[in-house]
């Protein structure tokens, strides 16, 4: 860990570690060089199931990132398009440090795993896909993955994968942040004028459905949550409901049905992807792949 | 100054300094609270010439931030994408500062100058408007923009303006990282394979044009340097060549002489820009513009 990181990381949390700008964006930096260092002494290479899973985390965060850096200079306020943006380089920091993990099964680098996969070797969830739509549906969108994220973060945190217990603990305050932005935002268009309630309500209908799929468990979810590696996606749902609920009730939203009725739930995780994520596939690995290998 | 602002801003450079993700990003946000607790104390608002030099310096960084905030994920390098991400947050930060101060002269909000202003009333220059265009074109826009506010905001830091001075010392120091990664990409592009140095002769040669409107003094200019206040755009030029001819000469790249020969020059600063503004405008504004006045 740099002096620099130490500093930061060291400190008690104070008023300033829920500002986005600040704690969080240099702990962003230390968890990348740290992890680098963190792996290049420890020189183990992640085992197949952990690079798989990391990769499912890993692309939850890239995918998000990619969406929400649409809304630099495009939010209804600057300090909000400086809050999204961000957040953004937040989830890119996960990303980085989840990628380049996941990479080190099989020697492939972060760079080739973000720009050199195709759509059916993604393995986020569809939620984290969703186009922006309006501004309520980019908040929703981020409610419901912040309060995942900020749950899967504390139980990771844990992790046997001493690599994975790390890289939790640093984007567990980043996430707690997310949320807190979101929690906000619901609140406020929710309890604001007529058309912004009208907004919030229905963004949140739209949304909803594409929840469960986060706390689906499979066989790999299982094996690693025997051996202590990670938490079983299910275990996660029942704090997520008690956050949602809460959220719910103070912004006088009712609690959506809805369900992916029309098909088995999403299975991002399994590379079945909505139709919204090859476009952003194509606009994200455009400049990599034009020029393979080249020095850019 | 707050706690953790003073924190940083007193400690002396150290290597992380260079770092677009550490001390720059704190300072982004010390500047914006500080500015804001400075000016609610000193209560002073912006002379009519001084409102309108922040509105051309603002607008120079809201549009060139608006530009890089779309290579968050399009870059060729996760690392860059960060990068970028960092810049162009940076810049928006500047563009908060300054609008809000050139707002104070007659009582409209940042968000109004940014959201609610329309075409002919941008004061950027050309160059911050020009498209991204491949990633080589982005980094002769940095290597050039970069340059010029280094200048700036190191001669503006002596205003006789408190607040311009404020604003232009915290600026400074992003400025000056930013001008290093320019550099440095530049001399990775002109020196890498065939293909990248091509690329990044073509981009030289195409944004050299709107350099000298950087550089262009009028009647306001005059008055404004007359009185300590903003130095003359011409008299930061010489400073300006000696950059980029030792660039040029670093990356072997040829001086271009190619001037905007078919109008009297970039007229950004009256009110006159290329056609790229206007659709760029028009996805910054469209959200804020469809819901005025609401909480969002």
């Amino acid at each position: 860990m740099s002096g620099n990181a130490g500093r930061v990381g060291a400190e008690p949390r104070t008023e300033t570690d829920l500002d986005p700008h600040g704690e969080v964006t240099v702990d962003r930096v230390a968890l990348v060089e740290e992890l680098a260092g963190a792996e290049a002494s420890a020189g183990h290479a992640a085992s197949a199931d952990v690079a798989e899973v990391a990769l499912r985390y890993g692309d939850d965060a890239l995918v998000l990132a990619q969406r929400l850096g649409d809304w630099i200079t495009r939010a209804p306020e600057l300090e909000e398009d400086v809050a999204l943006g961000n957040i953004a380089l937040d989830l890119l920091g996960h990303a980085r440090s989840l990628l380049h993990y996941s990479g080190t099964h099989d020697g492939r680098s972060e760079d080739d795993l973000a720009y050199f996969r195709d759509e059916p070797d993604f393995r986020n969830a569809w939620l984290f896909e969703q186009p922006n739509g309006d501004f309520a549906h980019t908040i929703a969108r981020q409610l419901f993955a912040s309060t995942y994220l900020v749950e899967l973060y504390r139980h990771l945190e844990q992790s046997t994968d001493a690599t994975l217990a790390a890289i939790a603990a640093k984007a567990s305050k980043e996430v707690d942040y997310h949320r807190d932005h979101a929690v906000q935002w619901t609140l406020r268009l929710a309890g604001g004028t007529d058309e912004s309630r009208r907004r919030m309500i229905r963004a949140v209908e739209q949304t909803w459905p594409y929840v469960d799929e986060l706390f689906r468990d499979d066989e790999l979810a299982e094996r690693l949550a025997a051996e202590g590696v990670a938490p079983l996606p299910s275990s996660l749902r029942p704090a997520f409901d008690v956050v949602i609920d809460q959220v719910f009730a103070e912004a006088e939203l009712a609690r959506p049905e809805g369900r992916l009725a029309f098909v088995v739930g999403g299975r991002g995780r399994q590379g079945g992807h909505t139709e919204h994520l090859g476009p952003m596939l194509a606009e994200m690995q455009v400049l990599a792949r034009s020029h393979p290998g080249a020095s850019w």
